[in-house]
């Protein structure tokens, strides 16, 4: 397919929502030729991002990411917001996981006007993936959207890469913390914002409000992810709507609070100098293990160093100086 | 200084300290024609080090790590064991704070035969601390030290590059679990195989015993820093030597257990691969970020990034191209 970049931006700052797919279709195409056009869209559209809230959503498969969004989600556009979705990595439940489940699960907020859910890229070179997103997430806001939610699965490493993506960032738990803490990097909780015990309803209710206790006294022990910000433990059912309307007045008041402290705006600033330094290091990691030189004798220096046969400096050295 | 290699090797091996200290010197010589000089004197001494046990003690300003070593130390030094102390950082008792006071406090280890203590290496490019004092680990064990403590200061990112250095990892505090919860990265929790409540005698000791369980009661919600290994915490007196010998019995059981489930060698060459991509790593940014092309187009760009102005894939695709 050819591209038009006037015509796409065109279509983007008008809101067409085919315009916005098709750029974003550019966005994640692996061809070197589009890289180029992708960039030339990217620099054109720039000024006219930045004005939406990012608000990153996380928690283990089964904490009910989808019916949170689906809640969440519904209840922004009902408030007149333009909400955009997009998940980070192929296990998150929008892209995988049951396609017929969650296709069911989100089918309200997919068919909303006011909504754009978009799956997760496939898998390229470089740090791919997250660089889509974030450019995705640019691409969303020069075409309007208030608010973006990118999802992620909250294992591996890429909490750590969402919290550098969004201003908040929200943790999905399940009732019992001590059980649901054991499968869940300890870390993540020093990461964000706020921790949402999920499926607060029914029989589940003690238990999840008992649940949001144990996690308000870990979190006391815990520096916040935001400076000035206390990160707190809520409650909501997202089967009954129930405490969904809390939580977006929460992030308002974060929003309003970070905003008057400049600790939104300089998390910005320092989220795009990250970014900048990281891609610059994926760059260089990538040209140097590509060459054929480093191909042939990398894996008998590994192996060498591994098995204390041979220094760590001197394999660095010949690795230097045969390539 | 001329340095022999066959000489300093020699004298290594025979437990020379003049010997060892000078090739300590060499491997943290910033001139370049000593780099290959190390190097060759390192691949020479490789195959018999790896030998000894090595024990990072990290802890908060204040937590008494300097009284801890003198007290572990001497007791390690009075079984028989010969006994090297590395520090990582300038900040690290042995080196920096109160010269008059660490000297005092470490004077007896200090003395004594079996022990070799060695201040932390000035800086250097390239993340040359690190690299220096793990390079500075090998040539103690192929002097014939059985155990290395290699200290740091429990602030910074230091832990997590000292757990990829040793063995066993422990960490010291002070009673009131909480308050210095506040002071301390919490990831550092689990990154430790044991925590050390310090200064557990007189008045302080009941004190000490209730910090103990609130950091037992904390880390049952933890992972253990070695699968198969559950951290806990203990107390001790470097001041009355109490707890002393209990902490080195648990060190030993620990090496027992890793080395039974081969836990212990798996580490190590973890560690060494490790080493050897961040060293490429180390390089790779040394070289780009001294072009002077880079160096010159580079402030531009970021505050560009920062301010929103362009985009991050069009700065990187500028710098590779400019440079």
């Amino acid at each position: 397919a050819a591209f038009s970049i006037p015509d796409l931006y065109n279509g983007i700052v008008q809101r067409d929502r085919s315009s916005l797919a098709r750029a974003i279709t550019l966005i994640e195409s692996n061809a070197e030729q589009h890289f180029s056009l992708a960039q030339e869209l990217l620099q054109k559209v720039l000024p006219k991002s930045g004005k939406s809230l990012r608000i990153g959503i996380t928690g283990v498969p089964g904490a009910g990411k989808s019916t949170f969004i689906e809640a969440f989600g519904m209840h922004l556009c009902n408030l007149g917001f333009r909400v955009a979705v997009l998940a980070v990595d192929p296990s998150s439940s929008i892209s995988g996981g049951s396609i017929l489940g969650d296709k069911t699960r989100m089918e309200q907020l997919s068919r909303h006007p006011n909504a754009f859910i978009r799956p997760s890229p496939s898998e390229g070179k470089l740090g791919g993936v997250h660089r889509k997103t974030r450019e995705t997430m640019l691409l969303c806001e020069a075409s309007g959207f208030d608010v973006i939610l990118v999802e992620t699965v909250g294992v591996g490493q890429s909490e750590a890469i969402i919290r550098d993506m969004v201003d908040f960032f929200l943790l999905l738990v399940l009732t019992g913390a001590g059980d649901e803490l054991q499968g869940m990097k300890k870390g993540i909780m020093e990461l964000v914002d706020a921790i949402v015990v999920n499926k607060a309803d029914g029989d589940n209710k003690p238990l999840a409000l008992k649940t949001k206790k144990e996690y308000n006294q870990i979190l006391h022990f815990l520096h916040p992810a935001t400076s000035g910000w206390r990160t707190k433990a809520y409650t909501c059912s997202s089967l009954y709507l129930e405490g969904i309307s809390e939580i977006w007045n929460v992030i308002l008041e974060f929003e309003k609070n970070t905003k008057a402290s400049r600790m939104f705006n300089e998390r910005r600033k320092i989220q795009n100098k990250k970014w900048l330094y990281s891609m610059i290091s994926d760059q260089l990691h990538y040209r140097f293990f590509q060459q054929s030189e480093v191909k042939s004798v990398l894996p008998r220096l590994e192996r060498a160093v591994m098995d204390g046969e041979k220094s760590v400096s001197a394999a660095v050295f010949e690795l230097f100086n045969e390539s």
